[in-house]
């Protein structure tokens, strides 16, 4: 095994374990019931209250935003946007700022040669089912600080002491740019090769298995998706991918798999280069202007500061509401905190298509509020917090094509949680569609097609894709 | 020569330039007259003045700042600065402030099969000398979108009619982050296959003789520095990069270019691979804050606000200061504006070591006030504006090295510019350092041994390498 790991490259390792749903511990039926004890056994309590009753949290008098008193956490603060992107020039809206970067980690270790990945049935109050599957480790710096003086989370030490050669991948990655102002997050995978404790609650799962339980409605939670999604699978010649694909052909069940294994692997061939992908994102970053500017929550122009919920004055887009929570398995068992509770479900997803004989998937341009540097790769469409199904149509790019795909064309249709930890219930459509030959190569303005062998390489190099398009990559599977 | 450019990469015609230096139009030597002339043939006076006597500049009332009364071009703010990099945890300092992301690009074409840059002998009021070499195109976007009401740039339209295919670079980069608030540029290189007007003080030059005049001190000015420095060169296999270098050997006037060669153009083999690199970074990112807030700056600490400089109490780092201008041949040939005046002369260095056969450089993760994201890749030595001399001996790390760098160890050794636009009469002495075996291979904390061919990828990728570090990567000469 130690040989194994001299001679094969990383992503080598990463490609192996994306081929196995049958991991050594447990079937991804089997995951499920367990995740439904894992539900049945914890005591949890959500209740909204007043912000008034916030315990440790108050508005602070001269900045106007909820702040926890320690000033650690996170803060809700009220902004105006400027921007000259899109139709809208100016508004005002609340916002989350928290500017620690927190780890995101698995640990991983190979079993029978095959890696698998350290997961945590993880209860967080605003999921809608409560305990999902999580990545080892989640932890802001204040947790691991301890600033909440709660236990220190498992596994900490791990990813502290964790030299080079055990990292295996490690990449700084944003949040939904709507929601967070430049939140960021530390992706990272490390490798152990001793036995470790494995507590209550942790399982083995190999990428296989993660990917494959994708396919049910928010059974993975959002930072086991980001984790995963920038999982790099290594550059291959094309024949040497062709002949991948030939003897996987006749054990796949289903056709889709191969076509994303060849965009993965591919390293030539595509549309355009990584060139022109980048003067394609350096035009717009260079024309367009982001400006934020911060405002008392109680003077955002169009937004309601009741005294349990900040809202639009259309009940449009989102609330910020606050909750008093108690909960058996986590670090702390009994606080109180704001939560931001979306106005509906939204809708994120790719057209994919076969360009070149390699599977193109149709990456938007987005400006976001919050986003780190004025503009990310989003997918095809993302309406997260906007009542889709009442726009006009035609008005989104893809919209309409996405809701009237047929079944044949739908490689991928689940529902997605957002994190727990920041939104109450907030869920929504996840969905791959690959287009028939209506959908022309030419795409919009602020489109552009990319293979998933170059959505890798951007990852790789951070903050360049948003939290929706790395969602649902991924959900991307081989098999 | 249409065909030619179907058949090769765009890196293969910038590595063919960078070995000619001889242009078809002027000699090296020549172009260095040809500047004197320039600058004898120019009408220019820089007056030193009182703030209040700038024309259309003023101090904001609320704010505290000095801003144009168009609120465009850049204004010089206060700022507090807190981080937990370095031992000094929080500090006062002026800044330039200017978000707008300007143009700095060269119309490149081929002549005889070997790709041009048109150059121009461009004057900027803070210049040592004047008139320097400059890229073809050099503008803000109030400069473009004509706000002072001179004359459109020349050129502009070039750029802004430019096709993907016509774009040969195109990458947003950052300036100085100790003086500029998170101001980025974009670099752009397109290519013409037309004739074009060559208008007065334009000149066609070759990469390698910008390369070449980058040996004498103030001549390349630092727009045209920062555009070449994100050159690429492509990939080659080991013996086929060894080969060139058997080639070349015998040519080369010294023993330096091979190396450099051999870094730049190899793909594998260096002591960390690019994860690695990431890696390194993202730990600093994940670990270390940078908080900036706006202070009056008439409030700055241990900073004096005079009625004809802003200066710091122990006459340490810069001064801002006004100043009348008056110069023939600009877009508008009068105006008063703001500058900086360093204190003194710094220093930025790299040095360099062969290892496993590949020359690296040790580079430095630098967190400075300004940057995008809170550090960059610098030079192994850059004291820009502090007293380095009298540099308490080893508290700097290689500092001690590169000042005692015996003669046949020195690659690089020169003076160049800052930006004259907004700095006055700066220039910082470049170097580049062959280590000897005393430098081991183990660096300190926060320094990286990687190769030319990583940096080039960085590049690639934006915001990753400050504008010391590029500065020095443009002198690289594979002669």
């Amino acid at each position: 095994m130690k040989a194994d790991s001299e001679i094969f490259p990383t992503t080598y390792h990463f490609l192996k374990s994306a081929f196995v749903i049958e991991g050594q511990f447990k079937a991804s039926s089997q995951v499920i019931d367990w995740l439904k004890e894992q539900n049945e056994r914890v005591k949890i309590s959500i209740k909204k209250i007043r912000f008034d009753q916030l315990d440790q949290w108050s508005i602070h008098s001269q900045k106007g935003n909820i702040q926890h008193k320690t000033g650690k956490f996170f803060t809700i603060d009220g902004i105006h946007v400027k921007t000259s992107w899109g139709n809208v020039p100016e508004w005002d809206q609340p916002i989350i700022n928290q500017p620690e970067i927190g780890y995101l980690g698995f640990i991983t270790k190979k079993f029978e040669g095959i890696l698998h990945f350290l997961t945590q049935a993880k209860i967080e109050p605003g999921n809608v089912n409560h305990v999902q599957l999580s990545p080892t480790l989640q932890a802001t710096r204040s947790n691991y600080t301890q600033v909440h003086r709660g236990k220190k989370p498992l596994y900490i030490e791990y990813f502290q002491r964790a030299k080079p050669h055990n990292i295996l991948l490690d990449q700084i990655q944003s949040e939904q740019g709507a929601r967070f102002l430049k939140k960021r997050n530390r992706n990272i995978i490390i490798n152990v090769e001793d036995d470790i404790p494995v507590y209550d609650n942790f399982l083995w799962l190999t990428l296989g298995q993660i990917k494959d339980l994708m396919q049910v409605d928010n059974i993975v939670n959002m930072d086991t998706r980001t984790v995963i999604s920038g999982i790099p699978f290594g550059s291959f010649d094309k024949e040497v991918v062709d002949f991948y694909s030939f003897l996987w052909a006749h054990r796949s069940k289903n056709c889709f798999g191969r076509f994303f294994l060849k965009s993965a692997l591919t390293e030539n061939g595509a549309l355009h280069n990584i060139d022109e992908i980048i003067s394609f994102l350096t035009k717009i970053k260079s024309t367009h202007d982001l400006e934020v500017t911060y405002v008392p929550l109680n003077q955002l122009k169009h937004w309601i500061f009741g005294e349990d919920m900040i809202f639009h004055e259309e009940l449009k887009y989102f609330k910020v509401i606050a909750a008093d929570i108690e909960i058996g398995n986590r670090e702390v068992a009994k606080w109180s905190q704001p939560l931001v509770e979306p106005a509906q479900e939204g809708l994120c997803a790719f057209v994919v298509k076969e360009i070149n004989g390699l599977l193109h998937f149709a990456v938007q341009a987005k400006l976001e509020c919050g986003n780190y540097d004025i503009v990310e790769f989003a997918p095809t469409v993302q309406c997260l917090t906007g009542n889709y199904r009442h726009t006009q149509e035609g008005a989104l790019p893809f919209l309409d094509y996405i809701l009237n795909a047929k079944p044949r064309q739908i490689v991928f249709d689940t529902l997605q949680s957002e994190e727990g930890g920041r939104f109450f219930r907030e869920q929504n459509r996840n969905m791959i569609v690959m287009a028939d030959d209506e959908v022309p190569i030419g795409l919009p303005e602020n489109y552009i097609w990319m293979t998933l062998h170059q959505l890798y390489i951007f990852l790789k190099f951070n903050n360049y894709l948003n939290i929706q398009a790395r969602s649902l990559i991924a959900a991307v599977s081989f098999l």
